[in-house]
């Protein structure tokens, strides 16, 4: 007996074959998809039988970079390029984050992620095993681990501790179904070589991923190449870094030989729109890192760059920002931004066979996005719907791993309300974390 | 006795003072806003009494570019610049467009622009008392009138007719206070220097605006300059019909004396953010823009070239992309940016007296955004939610002059359930205008 069949959906299976059914269905068992057809082909038999008329199914979004409980922060530093506004966002964390807090602000962003449809998160964030419990409480899955940051964190951990607290990450966290593990250092210029070679090889000894913030701004260029004399993907391949398990978040500043050193390494990029046309970081090279086939995937960034956490923000921006920069109406087509959010990403986590698609053998993340709205109608194209139409508000109802948790656009299993309350009683500490 | 007053909100009043009132009200009678201020102060005898604990009070939007009707074509024509695009949606509009039609399209866009908050918008579209017939069954506001164009429209009126058909839109229209009258020639590339006069003096003669597409893509300029010398802006110019009722859409095209004659001559720019990107068309110079003292404000453009109509993702990215663009993270500002969708708007549709901000004197239209979300939460700055946290999705509730038109979310003066299925129903017709 399966545990689920969601039926009479358009199904937008984000496969590499392109398949759309116009009346499909999805059969569930064991947590995992077990087929995808005809919603006749298919039929009704199952424990639950979820009728998704005039909805969208798709798979769960896959956040390739986030700082979930910077949410804390949204808002309070503006108007700031990169640099400047670090140190600020520097000061409020070191008042204002502890254990307690942390595992707050990553349940408001992460329920925000959730609600909007996203399954999957890359997270990076002092204290990660609050926010693999606040992921627990929602039901999503996380992908984060150990913060690698030279000299004294947010966390009080001193750089020489990281280690070890990364390793303890491991021990916690490896093997689990609903975590990926791996070693975050902060940046380039905030860890030096010594510590990023010994954050990839806990890595990879432990089969986890490596990711970094990475060519962000032109400051960053600057400083990497002041100091090492390379830019800063030479100096991270240099350091053998670079490979299939590393994702990069940013990778604005990028020569052409860069952009190739990325494609001959594997590694993937995740590019944040939002936040670098906020922070005044700059344009990536979005289409020529996929003509030279790198692996593009998305992030939100967290809130406190670009005020919200809207992978479908991202979405369309990617879709559509570079076209707006190079003049080419075919930059980055639909298909190539809607793989980013789902199959791209779903590589970069070394997930291609359990994320990132409805074909049977993967995990049952999937979303159910209402098409009875006004910027809906009429529908041509299941993929155009979902890369330049449709908004976070409009997912209805969210499954991971075939058990609901998101139904008619509320958490199932916390009290949003609660949490919102309980930041909002915080506003008095964090507004004064910033002044003088 | 007061009609309405809309007690215990965060009001951001939008006026030029920057007013914001943590626990504020504003008092409406005979359809204008009478009092702003403490909701102590101001109590509660009215005739209907809101609460709005946990809201947002904002003046209504006005969106200054759009297309309502074209809403009927949204994701047919994808992944092409804009004059290739243009020879299909033609095509579209040849074969579907009638009055029926235009009116169902109109109620389609309009109502999704009034369910996020417009409360006016400056319309340009064939047969376009349809459009105002549309919006008087919505409740809201629209700028539109007599669009000009050489040759047989889609509307099939030949161009010698379109001086009558404009100035019967003004006999039956001009003096109501939910239109705005005016006059809309295509563009300079679509409608000759005599026409082009013509139209201007008709709207003067009527004391009404002026609006037409101008400078959008880089081959429109080309080929103005080889048609007349001299490029878009200088070619208007030099007609004698830029000044302060002039409401150019998108002026990506600018070179610094052009700038200088919007400046000069009190021309408002209509920026589409959304559009410019998906049609490949470019980054209009909106920091040098409003350097120079040209009035910039925001329009949607239709749901064929953006995909949907959603003025407040227009708002975040008019205040981040050109940040972007020049890696200046004050390239526009939060209070320049919130401007553009309020007063300069209003001042650019020459109603600076009655429309964009919550003063006493001014038409009540007003929009009551949702903060109990995970993105409105923390909220240091109503300003900097408006702008860049905001989603359409938020408005709760819209007041056009006082009256209700939008409760919790839906339209209280329309079934859209019935025009969305209205809508569906011609999806296939639509496809096929398209084919071969």
């Amino acid at each position: 007996m399966r545990d689920l069949i969601i039926t009479n959906a358009l199904v937008l299976a984000a496969d590499a074959a392109g398949t759309v059914i116009a009346d499909g269905a999805v059969a569930v068992a064991g947590g995992r998809i077990e087929r995808v057809g005809p919603a006749a082909a298919i039929g009704r038999e199952a424990r639950e039988v979820v009728d998704a008329r005039g909805m969208l199914l798709m798979p769960g979004l896959v956040n390739m970079h986030c700082h979930a409980g910077d949410s804390l922060f949204r808002g309070l530093v503006e108007d700031l390029p990169l640099e400047p506004w670090l140190q600020k966002v520097w000061q409020a964390e070191g008042a204002i984050l502890d254990r307690e807090t942390v595992r707050l602000g990553a349940t408001l962003g992460l329920a925000e992620l959730l609600l909007g449809g996203v399954t999957t998160a890359l997270d990076m964030f002092w204290y990660p095993e609050e926010t693999v419990a606040a992921a627990r409480d929602l039901g999503m899955r996380v992908a984060t681990g150990g913060i690698f940051f030279d000299g004294r964190g947010m966390d009080r951990v001193a750089g020489a501790a990281r280690l070890a607290e990364a390793a303890a990450f491991f021990d916690a966290f490896a093997g689990a179904d609903d975590v990926f593990a791996g070693c975050l250092p902060h940046g380039a210029y905030t860890v030096g070589p010594e510590s990023l070679k010994a954050a990839k090889a806990a890595a990879d000894a432990r089969g986890g991923f490596f990711s970094i913030h990475a060519a962000e701004t032109r400051a960053e260029r600057l400083d990497i190449e002041g100091r090492y004399g390379r830019s800063v993907i030479r100096h991270l391949d240099a350091l053998g870094v670079l490979d299939a398990n590393t994702i990069l978040a940013h990778c604005v500043w990028l020569d052409d030989e860069e952009i190739e050193i990325l494609a001959r390494t594997g590694a993937t990029v995740a590019h944040n729109p939002v936040s670098n046309l906020k922070l005044a970081s700059g344009f990536a090279r979005v289409p020529d890192m996929l003509a030279a086939g790198v692996r593009v995937t998305l992030g939100t960034d967290g809130a406190i760059s670009g005020n919200d956490l809207d992978l479908w923000m991202a979405l369309r921006l990617a879709a559509t920002l570079h076209r707006g920069a190079t003049l080419d109406a075919r930059a980055v087509t639909t298909a190539q931004a809607l793989a980013m959010v789902t199959r791209e990403a779903a590589a970069g986590l070394g997930a291609a066979d359990r994320l990132g698609s409805l074909e049977p053998g993967k995990l049952a993340d999937m979303i159910l996005v209402d098409l009875r709205r006004p910027h809906a109608v009429p529908l041509f194209d299941a993929a155009t719907h979902a890369v330049f139409s449709t908004a976070k508000s409009d997912v209805r109802h969210v499954f991971v791993g075939g058990r609901q948790v998101v139904r008619d656009g509320a958490l199932m299993f916390h009290d949003l309300d609660a949490t919102l309350d309980r930041v909002t009683a915080l506003v008095p500490r964090i507004a004064a974390s910033v002044q003088a």
